[in-house]
């Protein structure tokens, strides 16, 4: 074995081709694989990212508890990475996933399919999507 | 008329319910309409998502330009609005367009459909959608 130090970088240059924020942090649309519904948006830090290609898992970073999420860690709604994306500005990933966990896939904490439930009519939001699971039973 | 002040504020209790960041600014998430393809992300402050759901046109704030940007002023290709979503969180648009002045759509500045060309793979990054039309024939 070398005494050289390990060289973490040469292998995460795609980790550094991103244009991390000023906390770190790239944001991320969750895109579901067959329907194409945009599920969810959050972001991820270096490890997330890192992870969630590492295990095809998505795993984003919380911003409001300042922890990796791995998502489904609670409701078991996993998200099974099918695809990572980058945008032209190397500063927005894409992730097309396979919703696990109920059928159809529920990837909102109120237990509706996408978070997106709310739509503009006439000067005023209107949810418009089922809740398909009570979140009292999801989250227990 | 009267002579009490107009109150701005009551037409526009759907743009207070929305979590504008510290910059006054919202994320947005372009997606087309049918193929439900995300085509790009940007940015709009009060002003360009009021506009937006005025006009049916989409209108973003260019964080660069530090102005309002109307989706294809430049290149013609602009988006027509078919709906507006917010999440669950009040916090992130989700706009659904039909994105105009060229079939298939080119919603991305380098002459592309998607502005999420480059897919992940075996720790790179490759571009794997094709080029339209030329950026130097779209930008004159």
């Amino acid at each position: 074995m070398s005494n050289e130090p390990f060289d973490y970088t040469a292998c995460m240059d795609w980790l550094e081709q991103i244009k991390w924020d000023a906390d770190g942090l790239v944001p991320v649309i969750a895109q579901e694989v067959g329907s194409n519904d945009v599920l969810m948006f959050a972001h991820m830090n270096r490890e997330a990212l890192s992870r969630t290609a590492q295990s095809g898992q998505a795993v984003y970073w919380s911003r409001s508890r300042r922890r990796l999420w791995a998502k489904g860690e609670e409701s078991g709604h996993v998200q099974q990475v099918h695809e990572i994306r980058i945008d032209c500005d190397n500063d927005v990933v894409l992730l097309k996933v396979r919703q696990l966990g109920h059928e159809p896939g529920i990837a909102c904490h109120t237990g509706r399919h996408s978070c997106f439930f709310q739509r503009y009519e006439q000067g005023a939001w209107r949810s418009v999507e089922p809740v398909l699971k009570d979140p009292a039973s999801i989250y227990k």
